[in-house]
């Protein structure tokens, strides 16, 4: 399935209109079984859905490592639109959902943006103990990051429609890049993939998405124990102060050599 | 409750760092209540609760008009951080969400994005009928859009950090503003605003938004009967479906005096 499909639109440029093809971003809806059990449909555009349905099940807490995974399939018994649409994950324990009545209802009420349909205020935030990372960043590391992450963007370049995420070293090496319509998604996408690679937990590790810092996005940062987000955009007051509570170094604003540190700024390096 | 908060950062500028004061955009849960019951936790930028939660209901398709709304009240026998964070709805039939087992089923599963928690795909796509509205909107009415809604923001001048929906009538008049941390609130509070000063349907308005044309909003529009939606951003491949579907006129990267029409130009008036 694709990333992008091209469509025909009418593009007006100086006040003037011409037929033209366009390329959009895909967005279709994909369903996540557990053993065979509908678990939750999240938005998102195709590619690299394996990393997203485990990256979904590790910031939900149902999975804590690849070991409890035992097989992940396309479900290919359904109708032609669905193809691709529906995935399955096999836990190695046998277990399915309704052998787990906790996880079904946390599920039901909590999706792929970290809270829709919770119930009550109590349930949004999620008990994670504080980050211990002792890495030291240099500043010009951080400066670097943004080229780094647009330049591995391959689809926002066709279609300026996407969000990223990407995976860092301490070193500013980009390990790990996923572009998805889905702000969460995206950064489900880059914890699955370092699930299944088998790198967990991240905690040397610098985490950056392309727009804003919400309180979603640090929530899963910190099941995955990064220590250091940077986002291009800002963040919001619930992100900074999970930040400062999960002892999160939350840097916002990250353009040119300019950067809005938010959080736990002794993890970048002094100035010599 | 405010919807920007001052805190101290640390701000790099060209690789010098300085302490000083950022203004943040407030994101709060707001949990909803109809007839005393929870319903929902959204996360959102403090600021026109009652619409946010009217228009949900509303997005939602629990309530269909005014008449439905019997009070809306800040819950007040609560813990002090709760304040103002619990809105209680009641409808004027005395209807709570015990005795309507597909509502709670429907919101439980349902919340502010649209569709996060549903548990198939079947789930997601409601059937809403496309939109009959014969406006025609002179090109020249567009290009003014973008300036009047970004005019027109309070909070993003000072934080950068949200999202706005703005409803236009169809002479490019703005209508309503509304800015959210959330791009689905924003969208939710316009209409829940429209829904309070029964001006629904609003099949002879506008909708804009300030960042992409997503699924959801397409559907949000779609329930209020809203012709016309212009978005700064880019559109989904879902987005246009269902905008071509619902007769829907989508317009994405409007941006000075060019756009991209991706849906039903016809309501785009001919150049003369």
């Amino acid at each position: 399935m694709k990333s992008i499909l091209t469509k025909q639109v009418i593009r007006w440029r100086d006040a003037h209109p011409a037929p033209t093809e366009d390329s959009l971003v895909v967005e279709e809806p994909l369903e996540i079984r557990v053993g065979d059990q509908s678990l939750a449909v999240v938005m998102r555009t195709p590619g690299h859905d394996f990393d997203l349905a485990v990256g979904f099940l590790y910031t939900e807490g149902l999975i804590t490592s690849s070991d409890d995974i035992g097989a992940i399939a396309y479900c290919e018994d359904v109708e032609e639109t669905a193809l691709q649409n529906i995935i399955n994950v096999h836990l190695t324990n046998g277990q399915v959902l309704e052998e787990q009545e906790g996880w079904q209802r946390n599920f039901h009420a909590n999706a792929s943006c970290g809270l829709c349909g919770k119930m009550t205020i109590e349930s949004v935030k999620q008990d994670i103990p504080p980050i211990k990372s002792d890495i030291q960043i240099d500043p010009d590391i951080f400066y670097q990051l943004n080229d780094r992450l647009r330049s591995a963007q391959s689809v926002f370049e066709a279609t300026g429609g996407l969000h990223a995420a990407g995976l860092f070293d301490e070193q500013g090496e980009l390990q790990i890049v996923r572009e998805d319509v889905g702000r969460h998604n995206a950064v489900d996408k880059v914890i699955g993939q370092a699930l299944l690679i088998e790198q967990l937990p991240l905690d040397r590790h610098i985490l950056m998405v392309s727009g804003r810092a919400s309180f979603e996005i640090i929530q899963k940062a910190l099941f995955a124990r990064i220590p250091v987000i940077v986002a291009v955009s800002a963040a919001s007051t619930l992100a900074v102060e999970m930040a400062q509570e999960g002892k999160v170094t939350l840097i916002g604003f990250m353009r040119g050599k300019g950067m809005t540190v938010y959080s736990h700024p002794d993890r970048i390096a002094e100035l010599p």
